[in-house]
């Protein structure tokens, strides 16, 4: 049999340097632990864009969809702002998601013991928050029709459509109550129901979900109030599902809490294909980040976690993955620090590199 | 010449209660700074509900559309889940909106010294914070149609449109620079035009109307990352314009970042009347509590403020409301407490009237 294939997409920005740190990790695993990888790179984004003229071409699009995981790295810069919004950066993402129907997405925001103190929040708030957001990826506003900007009358109107089918809620509830049954069995669905039907077809199905999970405490909440809720006192949570553009909020807001976006990684996963496996893509939770982009100072734990992400997700390996994340939160504890994780200018930062290079060692 | 009418919708839950208390204050004024009202009481929500099967009367509309000003309570319960969503409490709210044509809400967030400890954020993060969030109110997918849920093959989809125009993003950034200037000159514009189209709508008319306010400093940020520095770094902001749905969410947050939804006040705006002053609505933006209500516990700050952002509104009396907002801040730094103000439980906390007094003696 062949080995497991991975595209990695590194994009733009820091995405291909934090990605060179992945592709250690992705070689370590093949030398220490015999799980080889058939890795191919490809272009993404700006990247892409610079290249081909389009943020995806099509013979990638055809890779991802033969890949038994992408990974991904982060999309986007100022220099593309000029471009056509069909050519933008963010679109090959979302071509990515949309064609692959990676309809689950699970953002963990999880606070490590060594970084409570990083959150805005206070420390009581936020240590040991552990919570899973699973955001619908590919309907919703995101996608729906009609859109665009229009005449009427005398002046432009800018339309987009909030859209979801029954089929496309039972899916993405059933992954989040899934989840919720791994953990700790509690599930909080939010929506505006108050204020939209769409919100109301969502509580109503996933209310219906619910009741092939009988174990697991179903609860609704609207969205703003989930706003507040997650800024009071997020540890009420332990599973949070929501739609598409909710959970693009919401998730970012979670990451937030936690004070340290460049160690949160994420997973959008779809339905299985023919050898079991989902259709998957894994990136990390932050951008870009064009300001530091080429200078060794990124963080790589985000993208490497997704990796860890995968290893459970797409290759059945969680004991694995959590060998990783051990490693990780090692380091962490170890004190070894990227230029993000410190607030001090008095110490001298790991680069993206010897971040990497810690992580392999304390694996 | 008669007295400005004032339109009292005390509505459900903790409404009553807190409104009596701005009562008292409306008194106050009369009696002491001969600024007579005409006041008038109507129902909203559940309570005009229960007793005309609607939560808002063609009768309380017109009474409203008359009103030099209306003060709102709060609307909803649980008793009300079970109604049809074109009868439920919010309709009367949204109604009132709608028809009043009340697109500018304002919602400071205002961090209370004296309460600074109350938030979950950091002492650092949020002490002296003072934003203002200018929330489209009357537009975007809260009243966009097509709307519903339809079927379609075999099953059912929940359709919501996010609509807006340019003349609808033209006044409501208007409003906001118009706030701006009087305040610290910054604003701070949130959209997803990375990928919604009426978002890159939303941004090209901020940034036309920007050139009438060359003095203000206008930025641009997508709505996720928005939420993200609201709870990284909020005191980055001054004024924030956004939209209908977006704000929903925003300004929660905002307001969950003092630590003290009960001191929180907003108001809703419209276009001016024949008698110059603008259309509007001043409500606090706690709920109605359901689970306090009619029990005295409940905080009518938010209310009694939201009445002083009538008098500066609405009344052209900057001065008086800053009088009533110190008093409001000297009770406070008084020490008293109602039962949301205080994490000890050994100390008896200040009851509704308690409060009500206490800015009355205050004044
Ligand atoms: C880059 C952008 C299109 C994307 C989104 O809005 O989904 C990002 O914010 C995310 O959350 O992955
Ligand atoms: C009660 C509800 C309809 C309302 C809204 O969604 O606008 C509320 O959340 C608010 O923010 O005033």
């Amino acid at each position: 049999m062949s080995n497991p294939s991975l595209l990695i997409l590194a994009g733009d920005g820091i995405g291909p340097e934090v990605m060179a740190e992945v592709r250690k990790i992705i070689g370590w695993f093949g030398d220490k632990r015999g799980m080889a990888f058939d890795v191919t790179e490809d272009l993404v984004g700006g990247a892409a864009y610079d290249a081909h003229g389009t943020p995806l071409t099509d013979e990638t699009m055809a890779k991802a969809q033969e890949a038994d995981a992408v990974l991904l790295g982060a999309v986007g810069g100022p220099k593309y702002d000029v471009l056509d919004f069909s050519v933008k950066p963010e679109r090959g993402l979302l071509r990515l998601r949309k064609e692959m129907d990676l309809y689950s997405n699970l953002r963990p925001a999880q606070c490590f013991d060594a970084l409570a103190d990083f959150s805005s929040l206070k420390k009581n708030v936020v240590a040991g928050l552990d919570i899973m957001i699973v955001r619908e990826l590919t309907s919703g506003v995101y996608f729906g029709e009609p859109r665009g900007i229009i005449e009427e009358g005398n002046e432009r109107v800018g339309i987009n459509t909030q859209r979801y089918t029954e089929s496309e809620i039972d899916r993405v509830a059933r992954s989040a109550f899934e989840l919720a049954m791994k953990r700790g069995k509690k599930l909080c669905s939010m929506e505006k129901a108050n204020v939209m039907e769409s919100g109301i077809l969502w509580r109503e199905v996933v209310t219906e979900v619910g009741k092939d999970y009988p174990e697991v405490e179903l609860s609704h909440m609207y969205a703003d109030a989930g706003a507040m809720q997650l800024t009071r006192w997020p540890k009420q949570f332990d599973v949070i599902v929501t739609d598409n553009l909710f959970g693009d909020l919401l998730s970012d807001l979670a990451a937030m809490l936690t004070g340290s976006l460049g160690m949160l990684p994420s997973a959008s996963l779809g339905a299985p294909m023919a050898n079991g496996r989902p259709k998957a893509l894994y990136e990390p939770v932050h951008g870009s980040a064009p300001d530091i982009a080429g200078q060794g100072k990124a963080n790589p734990c985000a993208c490497i976690l997704s990796f860890a992400m995968a290893l459970r997700y797409s290759f059945d390996q969680g004991d694995e993955a959590t060998r990783l994340e051990a490693a990780v939160e090692k380091v962490l504890a170890d004190g070894v620090r990227t230029a993000d994780l410190l607030n001090d200018e008095g110490i001298t930062p790991a680069t993206t590199a010897d971040m990497g290079d810690a992580v392999i060692a304390a694996l």
